[in-house]
């Protein structure tokens, strides 16, 4: 079958490998419909994150199941699925509490690689949500974005804990970032500010119903937060790029007690104790537990209630996974959806 | 007046001072019934804090206001009066949310000193809790614990989110920790661990209800607190220490998941950006706003159901700072009184 594999920084190709097959009785393989190329994917490409040797790519993943493990109770062939990046039981104390995506039994689906026509989901029971009806290509999309980047953002935004009455800023305009808009304002979120310097990501915040975008960084940033917020800080901070700079745009953009979301995977991050300390922000963050959220994110986007798939602006045949790539790391692409 | 005055690292004098006056109106002077020495003041009593010049200490305090400015509308000379180690207004955005340590007219109490005859209390309406009736001597050293130590390990397990079916651990037996466990088990958890290898200490968290004691630390620590959480780690760890050995093991013996809640001031901590990612555990520290718990904490010792000043092992007349602070320096006291 064609597989998107990263040879080196810089080299994606689609190369012929071998169809996947069931090893442990709780997988599922699936013919996989759509998949996408992840803000994540570009710290290898950049040279950021170290490749041992060739590397399948992919962790998000729509499809039909095309087999079944044995122990699979839940989900039939023929079943039109989506799921997490994140391969979990959804049973265990750690899934029980809503974070599947450390799950005690989790298989991190990016070491599988979904950018490929079929797939093996481990933990099938656990990790997938079967889509209801027949979605629309526009549902497809936005399904497809459930898989990482809503789920991500919309997890950075109940971790800021983004509500009635609050006002959330949100450091990061990619994917994630814009997302975690949408999410916030679906939240129940007073007012949204969108920290971006990019027109066409301005535009698209708009419509995710932003209602304030500030160009500004650093102590600038900070201060037109402040001003933006009767001097406190926001309620709520949403992290959504992973450098020191984000990270601390976003604990001071914050008021004392507020709450601090972040989802940007942490690259050279380092944060000072006394300065946390005496920031007195609430913190959380990590790779997003999109699993709690799919039941009602799948829902949301079949009733037509949300349409996150907008931040796909550039669609492909796998075959083309390297422009994919290129269009991304350019930033000609906010998002990139592969089509098979 | 008589006051505590540190000169240098390990030079600790009771000099004589300027009695304090109204300086702004919302002011109130009281008279010092018994203050204490804080494991803070150790940081730079042991050198670890630059000292500017001879500087006061103490900022927990118990006593009777002798004068209030001509806006003080809640408390009235005589009353008998408690307040927390940071002065607040207890009515700005920040206070309301119950982060009155980050009030944003805050006065840090220890840049005053309370190691003193008299104190100038700032914003004393918001800051000050009248003592309802006539307390006995033990009620007294509660009274003075709840200024700062029960205060700040009572926030620490709110911030840890310890309650009813949670497992908590307790990083540090000074104190703030020791009270943490009191507050984890009043506030309904299942079980407290405590992680001691002080033999007095240890009975002090028996008494005060932890279930388990652990002696180790770092990495057998983390993993005996595993074996005693089915594997996890606890819901809700307090940390009360400061230092990057006991933050660590603090967010390392949490369940993704769970709550950290860090009360211990920061010295030399760096946290970094990726493990804390791949923790994915809730972080909420700083100093404590004691003012949010005041009410209930004078309410619960008054009427005898906890009793937090057992943590009081050495009381002395003020003449005898220097002693204190030696003794809480070797470890040969927990917390020290100091009697006017």
């Amino acid at each position: 079958m064609r597989a998107v594999v990263m040879h080196a920084p810089g080299d994606v190709r689609v190369d012929d490998v071998d169809i996947p097959v069931i090893i442990d009785p709780t997988d599922a393989i699936i013919r996989v419909t759509a998949a996408c190329i992840c803000g994540s994917d570009l710290w290898p490409y950049r040279g950021y994150e170290h490749l041992d040797g060739p590397t399948r790519m992919g962790h998000e993943y729509l499809g039909v199941i095309e087999q079944i493990g044995a122990d699979v109770r839940d989900h039939a062939v023929g079943d039109f699925v989506v799921g997490s990046f994140v391969a979990s039981d959804n049973t265990c104390e750690i899934c029980a509490a809503g974070f599947q995506s450390r799950c005690i039994h989790q298989v991190m689906m990016g070491s599988i690689g979904t950018q490929a026509e079929y797939a093996r989901i481990p933990l099938a029971d656990g990790t997938l949500v079967r889509i209801p009806g027949e979605p629309t290509p526009e549902q497809v999309r936005s399904l497809l974005a459930a898989s990482d980047v809503l789920g991500t953002g919309w997890f950075a935004a109940v971790a800021a804990d983004a509500g009635p009455g609050k006002t959330v800023a949100v450091v990061g305009d990619g994917a994630v970032g814009l997302l975690a808009i949408l999410a916030a304002k679906q939240l129940g979120a007073e007012s949204v500010i969108a920290m971006s310097r990019h027109p066409e990501r301005q535009a698209l915040a708009r419509r995710f119903c932003a209602t304030d975008v500030v160009e500004e960084r650093g102590d600038a940033g900070v201060a037109r937060i402040k001003e933006l917020t009767g001097g406190y800080g926001a309620h709520s901070t949403v992290e959504a790029v992973g450098t020191q700079e984000s990270m601390l745009q976003a604990i001071r953009a914050t008021r004392p007690g507020g709450h601090v979301g972040f989802v940007g995977v942490s690259h050279g991050v380092e944060l000072d104790g006394l300065d946390l300390f005496f920031a007195t922000v609430r913190l959380l963050g990590g790779p997003a537990p999109v699993r709690r959220f799919l039941p009602e994110l799948v829902e949301l986007i079949m009733t037509g209630r949300i349409d996150p798939g907008v931040v796909f602006d550039l669609t492909l045949p796998i075959e083309d996974a390297a422009e994919g790539y290129r269009a991304m790391d350019e930033r000609r692409a906010t998002k990139v959806m592969l089509t098979l």
